[in-house]
């Protein structure tokens, strides 16, 4: 999906709620651990349930790693399931990888590369750590995106990304301004957490036209107003990302229900937002 | 594997080789290419060839991961393979993974969880960029290792590891003095490429005890007199990786006597070293 066609769908659903899908056996409802993948069937539900409402959706891989080969299984059902609706939203694998140069194309394989792995999601969440090299390769692959980590959500965030060089510039500033020129605002988002909303100032001062995914709304704590206040561009530039206070709304058999419900809710206070 | 097995192991065998598995479908020999699972089987002859020789194999996660399932389950084989040398070889699953603190316990299951991924690497390698949140739950697994990334061995390297903060410290180096308090020389490693050997001096100021894994020497052109140099410590302190210049020595049906050859001749020179 490319920058146009994700504006377009900003406007039309009125939201710009990414759902993360951060799906956890141990947290799903208990009538689905009998079905024959509850994850994926998890997974079905609450896309089906939030669809109308969400323009993103984001698996995190982590919780589908920790369950080895039947966990991937589940994320290759799901992902073959947003894929029937490719027009309606935009994908996005939370991987928070990178490597060295030869390595990353691996990666991109991993996530762009339906011939080859089988997954074909629009974007990739990249850690920029180990620098240009690392992030380039993902670049080459046409309307498809890296989601480069500047500023994270976590309490960690303040152990590197903002130690200040020299200059006075801070780390997480100094990964956007620097990997800015590695691609452009058509195939680069940046990671800017919820929890430090006023931050968001300044980094729209260094990309006033990138999108930013704003994880850190709802569970973590972040205020979806004040993200909107500083973080909205003239093509909307936000994806605000929600996982537990949606997919864990409910913990029973009505979990779909009351995640349509919170994501109703988040689009129609984005709706008064977009305006 | 604890501190002083891996120690041992590196006194008994005169090496502390690492041979990395970055197996690629392209760069394996033709004759494999029409066997169950090509990687896997190359991974074993390689294993077989290597191991009196390497202490350790590292396997690069985007290999595997870029052929989707068949890839994963390649790297679930040649993991299980490694399990029945268990006393003869410590597995680092080269992942360069790190989220916040309840998705890095995931992450953590998925590479040392037996009995939630099928999975039971001895190591991971983790990037520092999220902070102390991100590293912690690895660390809760006993007789477990995190290798952070301290100072990489590509170019994108010097884009933000080497900035100097204030006080004119680099990156690399805050990175080594805060993360080596959030375990110890017992459960953390670090990253530090060969390819910057001169700075494993300033390295071990910081430091002193911990084991480093040293990518870049072979292929990508790091020294290996140079790393023993600057980088051994009275343990060894040092797992030198080579991956390219081992696994693809030869192309054709010799590839595990020649990786076997490349494998003998850096054990033999490290021995030298070790005296």
């Amino acid at each position: 999906m490319n920058r146009e066609q994700l504006i377009n769908l900003i406007r039309q659903k009125q939201s710009f709620l990414c759902v993360g899908l951060d799906s956890d056996m141990d947290k799903i409802p208990a009538h689905l651990r009998n079905t024959a993948d509850p994850i994926y069937e998890f997974n079905r539900q609450i896309i089906d349930a939030t669809l109308p409402y969400a323009v993103a959706y984001k698996p995190n891989l982590a919780f589908y790693e920790s369950r080895g080969i039947p966990g991937l299984n589940s994320l290759y059902k799901t992902m073959a399931y947003l894929e029937s609706f490719r027009d309606q939203c935009f994908t996005i694998a939370d991987a928070k990888r990178g490597d060295i140069g030869n390595t990353s194309t691996q990666y991109a394989k991993a996530f762009f590369g339906k011939q080859d792995s089988g997954l074909d999601f629009d974007a990739v969440t990249v850690a920029p750590y180990m620098g240009e090299d690392s992030v380039k390769p993902f670049l080459a692959f046409e309307n498809k995106w890296v989601i480069l980590l500047a500023l994270t959500s976590n309490k960690g965030a303040s152990d590197f990304q903002l130690t200040e060089d020299r200059q006075g510039e801070k780390l997480f500033s100094r990964v956007l301004s620097t990997s800015a020129g590695w691609g452009n605002a058509g195939n680069m988002m940046f990671v800017v957490g919820a929890t430090r909303a006023e931050m968001l100032a300044e980094v729209r001062k260094i990309v006033p036209e990138h999108f930013l995914l704003v994880p850190g709304v709802g569970a973590q704590g972040g205020s979806l107003q004040e993200v909107a206040k500083y973080g909205l561009n003239k093509d909307c530039g936000l994806l605000v990302n929600a996982s537990r206070s949606i997919i864990y709304a409910s913990g029973s058999t009505d979990f779909a229900s009351k995640a349509a419900e919170e994501a109703k809710a988040m689009q129609k206070e984005m709706a008064g937002l977009l305006v």
